[in-house]
């Protein structure tokens, strides 16, 4: 067994899973012995990448029976394993705001870039490791997923040269085109329960002390989704949150709708600067959850 | 006036000042508007190095007067400016433990090696931009002043390596007299009251709740500083800290002993293994406030 356990956080999506598998494998090569794992099984979208590039989904876990670990795309303790105060966390490579607190110095390698996978890419090359075309494919349907092709306003200069190169390394000769394949896969919602579209990739934040879940479902058709508001509706209920904003992202127009069940109206208003009908809100333009549905709701609590 | 400022914890040792004039002129080597500052004005070891490279203290502050500052050798915010809240973190350059919360995405550098300044050394090199000589004086001395002329056991496998390599950009012949030179400026402690003495490079820990201040001086006889013990005392209650532990290091022979008062004294006898004898407790083989002094006693919390 490896000494040392990679993963991503809850829910996991694509960066969160290619971002496993190359930190560890980069681990590995530069001295150390860790197992990439994964906090739940792939997601449509990330089973899509995986099937195609003949890798195999990690490991699930849900706490880790190692005494040291290794944090990808998350470092708050909400969206982490259960026992993670009992175990020592030595690295962290991450892209999103922060809210960490341990006892020991640790690495932390955290850049506000368009995908864990983008920062990967640059640390491969820093350390001088050979990426495998295998995990290359990987990384690049990470930072495809997470940029939404390049397209959302997460994105950075350091996003495109990465995808670039590591299309070419494994062997993606049209990137663009193996893309809208990646993201529409992730989009079939008929397959999936209420429960799971709400369950999806949803994450809680804590907003000035509530329990704030806001999840997220990239779709080509939104009225497709809205059409089963009810049920969508009758399953947050079920599973008791607070509060739940449902962002339903159109990928191909980049706009976004988001359903809102709780008891923060003024609040979800006020940060979109809309009017929530029939518990709807227009979110024109937005298509990232961390860089536009975060920072304005925490501005209002 | 420039955009950003950058700069290390309160009461500067001479990595927070080194690291913050190296930081800022690597961001501006990239393409940054940044300007080192400090949260005080430099003790007689940094003033020793100041003077021997010919640089200018950085200006004092107290809070920043721009809306984005660069942490450097800190990154909590009871070590921070008054006014750390209302603005933005773009980037942190760090090597202690972690605790930080913010609401967007930025630049963390955090590996557990000597100073700041070995990670900034690496940061050098990985942007390719070259290290002015007085520059890697300050960088120098500071891997010295941290690592206690690498004996002290926070030294990693990366300092030795750095510090060679600045100190003959620096034209630094023989490091080890220039660090033995360094050390001992920051141990003349007769000019220096007993209020200056404790707040010499204090730090305040938050330890299960309560607030724990740790003082730590480097000297070359330790019984010449405990005859000041009354004076230390009085000064310690004067300042109503709940807990103070004052630690003296003697840099020749790399041990300590601790002045305690506080009301928790089962926790530091717990904690360091040892009996408070008049206040006084042994610590023997203990240089490093970080590696040997805050973890034992975190435990104990």
């Amino acid at each position: 067994m490896a000494n040392t356990l990679v993963f991503g956080h809850k829910n996991p999506d694509t960066d969160t899973i290619a971002s496993a598998i190359a930190a560890s494998y980069l681990l590995n090569k530069t001295g150390n012995d860790t197992e990439a794992v994964a906090q739940g099984t792939p997601n449509a979208e990330t089973q899509f990448a995986l099937d195609y590039f003949s890798v195999k989904a990690p490991r699930v876990i849900t706490s880790a029976d190692t005494s040291t670990v290794v944090l990808v795309d998350h470092n708050e303790e909400a969206q982490s394993i259960d026992n993670l105060a009992d175990v020592t966390v030595e690295a962290i490579y991450d892209h999103h705001k922060f809210s960490f607190t341990n006892t020991t110095p640790l690495y932390i390698t955290a850049k506000p870039w368009g995908s864990v996978a983008t920062i990967l890419y640059y640390e491969f090359k820093q350390a001088d490791v050979t990426i495998p075309a295998d995990i290359a494919g990987l990384m690049a349907s990470a930072i495809i997923s997470d940029t939404l092709l390049l397209k959302s306003p997460t994105t950075t200069t350091y996003d495109q040269p990465a995808l670039e190169a590591l299309a070419q390394i494994a062997g993606l000769e049209d990137y663009e085109n193996y893309g809208l394949d990646l993201l529409k896969a992730g989009t079939d919602l008929s397959s999936r329960t209420d429960k799971e579209l709400i369950d999806g990739d949803a994450k809680s934040f804590d907003m000035g002390g509530h329990q704030f879940r806001i999840g997220q479902v990239n779709t080509v058709d939104i009225d497709e989704v809205l059409s089963r508001q009810d049920g969508i509706q009758a399953a947050i209920q079920e599973e008791n949150y607070e509060d739940f904003l449902f962002v339903i992202t159109d990928i191909l127009n980049s706009n976004s709708k988001a359903l809102y069940f709780g008891d923060a109206n003024q609040a979800i208003e006020g940060a979109f600067n809309g009017k929530l009908v029939d518990n709807i809100i227009d979110l024109p333009g937005v298509v990232s959850r961390k860089k536009q549905v975060v920072p304005p709701l925490e501005k209002q609590f």
